[in-house]
């Protein structure tokens, strides 16, 4: 019905003449009779719901996203400051005229600012770096200098450490294979890493790991710079005096406040010292301009790094070490700092306690333009517009729950913190977590629990792109077509299904998915924006407007996305849940990690060969240092039976109740009620108490952030890790463990069968 | 023989005892029984050739090339230079001390040089470019000015040009497609191009087809310079101010004077007014620096280019058109130049009217270390190797010319004029033609006529590498191995063979192979070196020694490799060539040209869909110019049919003839003379009068420069670019001529057949 009404739009425009209104008339007619479906709708409920949607998307907009924008980005914002607890206040007040049940909700976090940076290398040509990244006149709060925090990477040790320099690529574990390959030790030594490749986290987390006692991060030309487009404020890109600001607590290993893992960190709670909590990284740690950085790339000798590791600015790069040293010093006020979460309830009708959840922080870095604020308007106008609704008498069968979050950046703390001191009531009703964190002009992006992918691909058919008057998913279906090749596209041809992909970390879905078992997503657009101004002083309404997304169409779009997800798992009788989705992703996962199995088999067995001819001895320029790899033992068949066999179990499971889930909607009250709670609830099977390797935090056992990518996600990350790692007995654990969360899985899918019989 | 004499070295060494002089006499006597073949010798002669070929690289001494080439680049010794002609008396009194009948032929040919120079952009940061190269204290050559040729390309237009620029990265017809998908004409414009991509004549020749009036080329630091490693004189790579002269006649038409197509430029040679000539580029053309680029650069507006167009410049590339107007003006002497080629003969002691030729140019663009000095110095070394030989009793059965060709570097002057002057002799007599153009450090890399290819590998074999003491062949398949990806190393492991390129254009290989049917490789060593000095002033003596082959050890390699080659063609009983090796190579080309033709066939099939439904509309950003690509025809299908069943033919002949090879050699006298004429005429088989579409120069059906690559080969060229033109009437008619040519072919293996029954 609502394709309909659009096309009609369309005809409207073109003609507008009376007599098409009889033609109108006629189709929804015709739509009436020929009752469109949404999924865990009875046909008369759906039109029921079809009705309040159309009146939501009339609800939306733009212009009130853009005065709140105005508002929430006049200063900064971050944690601590003045002007976070003011936007918390403001959105709380709005949620309150609109209708919530509105509460800001403290906890009390350990937020490190610093007092002291200093950077400099000595020799013949002494150079002191600048740290600052200066107003600009095109862009007014940039000059906001007593408001805003200097740049500096959060809970960084604090560190007075001189040494060589060496450059880590990206600083991943790859790049020290590379330069052991070389003969080059950080050990002793600071690093300096491209920001990219990895999260920022993970840097100095493995240069720690191996010996390094300081690392630098600075942002190279090539990823977010000159070489994309051009530099602001004429074009939307980092300029040179740009520094991305961000945490580095070791986020793979629990989120939130370092100081109360498991528990929430309100007033009373009982603490960690700080020796004792384990995710404050171990060396000193800095973010950097490519203009500060020049002068230390310049300095560094040795030989000239492989063409994967080059950036964009006008040097040779080489490995080093410098041939002067580095003196980092970092000092850090470690304050503990009071958190506003806010957090608006509309009370479900029928089922108040089933919680339909959806976030988006408000904290930014500074200013914060599309850094949350430009998806947290989205998610205010999105509450707005409902709260119409229910002012024409709409009224949600579940509550609806929409979350501020403050603290975001630092690591999730205001998210972690709150589901920490809500554990237990959120895994008896949370239904589903639906995250946003920022939107750009372009395409619909989205990650999360495969089990609503289905359902996530009803919605996006129903939503119009602001650019192109085609729904969003078609737009979506034309640029996978016209980036893919040959191959890709024989294979896309004519299929508009949109594959989500799997979620790591990085925003506020991790504790509620990754700690909790809770269904999530995370959704967005972009794509089609020009932005080098992440975490900057340059993340600004004037950047926005004029780089981002000008007019807040695409913020618009956004909440009618994830507005009409919101109250289809609001008013579902059945929960929109797809469990073939679930089979077929874990399935591919299965056969992704047999493939990764087999090719490094391959890899070794080849490599061992290779080395026993001597082949990288004689391949290697013998003017430049590069050994063969590192020897290493053959690869273990492992045994993937148990998963196997589940898998058939889980498939045979699904697609028996797929086949009656059509029929679900007529079921009893009674029956529907003890249906759905089994629905929402499967994705807790995926937890194990176990949790995952070294991080036992982390308990769902199909989705995780990389322990060595950060908010790359991994797959099947007991496994996949193990595998990776080369730590055979692990993997093979993990075997086991993942097959007896899919077997408890599947079981929640037989309850599912037998109610439905 | 010579293998096992080299690992017994290497335990002499370990050991030194007495007794290993006795194990070595065993194993010689071993190897004397067990006698190795080389192709197309018997057993004994085989022997003999073994102990002639142990002296010859005895006698190589890298020592010679050293001191040559401090000669021949002390000043630049371009074409007319009076140190060209200096050059080439120095090379033909060595040769006569050496024992060769050497004489110098002199052709008249055009050669234009610079009277005017002028590139300039207007506006309000007026630039006018600096066009020189200066000289460097690190390098003595580097300031002989008055002798330098300036930096410009030879063959451009005359002209007073001044329009706006427009960017047009390779400047090869795809980029021309990419700038017509965003509305971009280049019509009455300037282009400026990177070089690299395509040979350098192309870019102007495109850009004049396209309609622009002028065209400049500069030397990206991405390409050779400061992205690859340290700039000259710290590194070896092209600093800011280097420039690559170069010519741009339109070489894929016809080579050699302009003046004189298909004949010899003799001094009374019949000549076309210069107006004529079709192979004079049609507007002007300039090589710039980098330095001299920025400004230039700089001032494009327009959209910013796509990332496979971007330099390692620090600016944001755009297409332009450029803010303000650029100012181009040249003007040459258009002058008749003198040119001397040596050619040094040792007249075959059975066979002389059989002639195996070797040639390298001694003409250079500046001082020339590198390019074409440091295998010219080897070629030498080669021929006074053979001199000293033949004092000691050595005869060979062929005559062995050594040709030092002049005016390469304009196109190929030296070589064409006198191939074409020399035509009907050359026909009856050259057996084969080896090419060498310059040398590295590095691995051995080859091209040329596949029926040399089992020849040229078992050569490869017996040279040691000066680096790792294993076979040059040994050590390629260790690099092929390290650099190759899982499935490339799956496809090699274990397969040592050498697979050689197919040719182009590019050196003075061309009018034997592609005019003449003269079966030709060219081959040199790199990959190792450190340069960015090709053509420019800093291609010199001390640049050499520092950055390309320290001590000459690949030179002497080289000289190594390509005397093996030239001694054996010179000798063998039967030459050395091998049909199935023609057949395979011709049968994959077939393969990949109807893969060509099906992949071609889905993309316009897919894009037409994609077309119809509107996807390139949906996909593209609304904020920019980005058409749908052009709508094209369907692909029909062709008739491989003809193609097909000749391949079937010639798979059996060559079967047949290479099970009765290693007889061969023993057949009669008077039966190998005949046997002999047929395999190095064999070649001629594959020329068709007709030659290529829009250049009937070429004859040669199997391999030609691409009309549109330059340099670049393009196999089977008449039907592999009638597919890509999409002109299938053409590409259809050349099918049946290649079909026709490999007829013609498999007759004279049949001939060869014939005599061996």
């Amino acid at each position: 019905m609502l394709l309909l009404q659009f096309k009609s739009k369309v005809l409207l425009k073109k003609h507008n003449m009376k007599w098409l209104n009889f033609v109108l008339m006629f189709f929804l007619f015709v739509a009436a009779t020929h009752a469109q479906k949404i999924m865990g709708f009875t046909d008369s409920s759906a039109a029921k719901q079809f009705a309040w949607e159309k009146q939501f998307f009339a609800q939306i907009k733009a212009a009130n996203l853009d005065e709140w924008m105005k508002f929430l980005t006049s200063h900064p914002h971050h944690v601590g400051s003045p002007h976070a607890k003011i936007n918390a206040e403001y959105i709380a007040n709005l949620y309150k005229q609109w209708g919530y049940q509105a509460e800001i909700e403290s906890y009390y976090v350990l937020f490190p600012t610093p007092k002291t940076r200093l950077l400099e290398l000595s020799g013949k040509k002494p150079f002191r770096a600048k740290l600052e990244e200066p107003a600009l006149t095109a862009d007014k709060t940039s000059a906001q200098k007593a408001e805003q925090l200097p740049t500096y990477n959060a809970f960084s040790a604090d560190g007075d450490v001189t040494a060589e320099l060496i450059f880590v690529n990206r600083g991943v574990p790859a790049d020290y294979e590379e330069l052991q390959r070389r003969g080059i030790d950080v050990k002793g030594k600071i690093v300096i890493a491209k920001y990219g490749g990895s999260w920022r986290g993970i840097k100095p987390k493995v240069a720690a790991e191996h010996g390094a006692i300081g690392c630098i991060i600075y942002s190279d030309p090539a990823d977010d710079g000159y070489a994309l487009g051009d530099s602001y404020p004429e074009g939307g890109y980092r300029p040179k005096d740009g520094v991305q600001r961000g945490s580095v607590m070791d986020m793979p290993v629990y989120t939130g406040d370092p100081l109360t893992p498991g528990v929430g960190a309100t007033k009373d709670a009982k603490r960690l010292d700080r020796e004792n909590a384990t995710t404050l990284m171990k060396i000193p740690v800095l973010p950097i301009s490519y203009e500060d950085a020049l002068p230390l790339l310049r300095s560094l000798g040795g030989e000239v790094v492989p063409a994967s590791w080059r950036g964009a600015l006008p040097i040779t790069y080489h490995f080093g070490p410098s041939r002067d040293k580095v003196h980092l010093k970092l000092e850090f006020n470690w304050d503990t700092k009071q958190l506003y979460n806010v957090i608006a309830k509309l009370p479900g009708s029928e089922l108040p306690d089933e919680w339909v959840l959806g976030g988006n922080h408000h904290d930014a870095w500074v200013n914060g333009a599309e850094d949350p604020v430009s998806a947290m308007v989205a998610q205010m106008e999105e509450a707005r517009a409902i709260g119409e609704l229910v002012k024409k008498g709409f009224r949600p069968r579940r509550t609806l729950i929409f979350c501020a979050w403050d603290g975001e950046e630092p690591m999730l703390l205001g998210s972690t913190e709150w589901m920490e001191d809500h554990k237990e009531e959120l895994r008896q009703k949370a239904v589903a977590y639906i995250n946003t964190d920022g939107c750009a002009r372009g395409f619909i992006n989205a990650a999360g629990s495969h089990v609503l992918e289905p359902f996530f691909n009803e919605v996006i058919e129903q939503v119009t792109d602001p650019q192109t008057n085609v729904s969003i998913k078609d737009r979506k279906y034309a640029k996978a077509m016209v980036d893919a090749d040959r191959a890709g596209r024989t294979k896309l041809m004519g299929n508009k299904y949109m594959k989500i992909g799997a979620l790591g970390a990085g925003s506020d879905y991790t504790p509620f998915l990754q700690h909790l078992g809770i269904a999530s997503m995370d959704i967005s657009f972009g794509g089609e924006s020009n932005g080098g101004q992440y975490h900057s002083i340059y993340d600004t309404y004037d950047h926005f407007v004029k780089f981002i997304d000008s007019g807040f169409q695409y913020g618009a779009a956004l909440a009618k996305v994830k507005g009409l997800m919101m109250l289809r798992l609001a008013n579902a009788e059945i929960l929109p849940v797809d469990f073939n989705s679930v089979y077929r992703t874990v399935n591919d996962y299965v056969a992704e990690i047999k493939t990764l199995l087999e090719n490094s088999r391959i890899d070794i067995e080849t490599e061992s060969k290779m080395m026993n001819e001597k082949l990288f001895e004689l391949a290697k320029d013998p003017k430049k240092k590069y050994g063969p790899p590192t020897a290493k033992d053959a690869v273990p068949f492992l045994d993937f039976s148990s998963l196997e066999n589940v898998l058939v179990q889980l498939k045979n499971a699904s697609e028996e109740f797929q086949k009656r889930y059509g029929k679900a909607p007529q079921l009893s009250a009674d029956k529907q009620s003890q249906l759905n709670t089994i629905l929402y609830k499967a994705e807790r099977s995926f937890l194990s108490e176990k949790g995952l390797p070294r991080r036992s935090w982390y308990k769902h056992q199909v989705y995780a952030p990389g322990y060595y990518t950060g908010y790359g996600v991994k797959t099947l990350p007991g496994i996949r890790e193990g595998i990776e790692e080369r730590n055979w007995k692990e993997a093979q654990e993990y075997i086991e463990i993942v097959a007896k969360t899919l077997e408890a899985y599947t079981k929640q899918v037989n309850a599912a069968n037998a109610l439905t019989k």
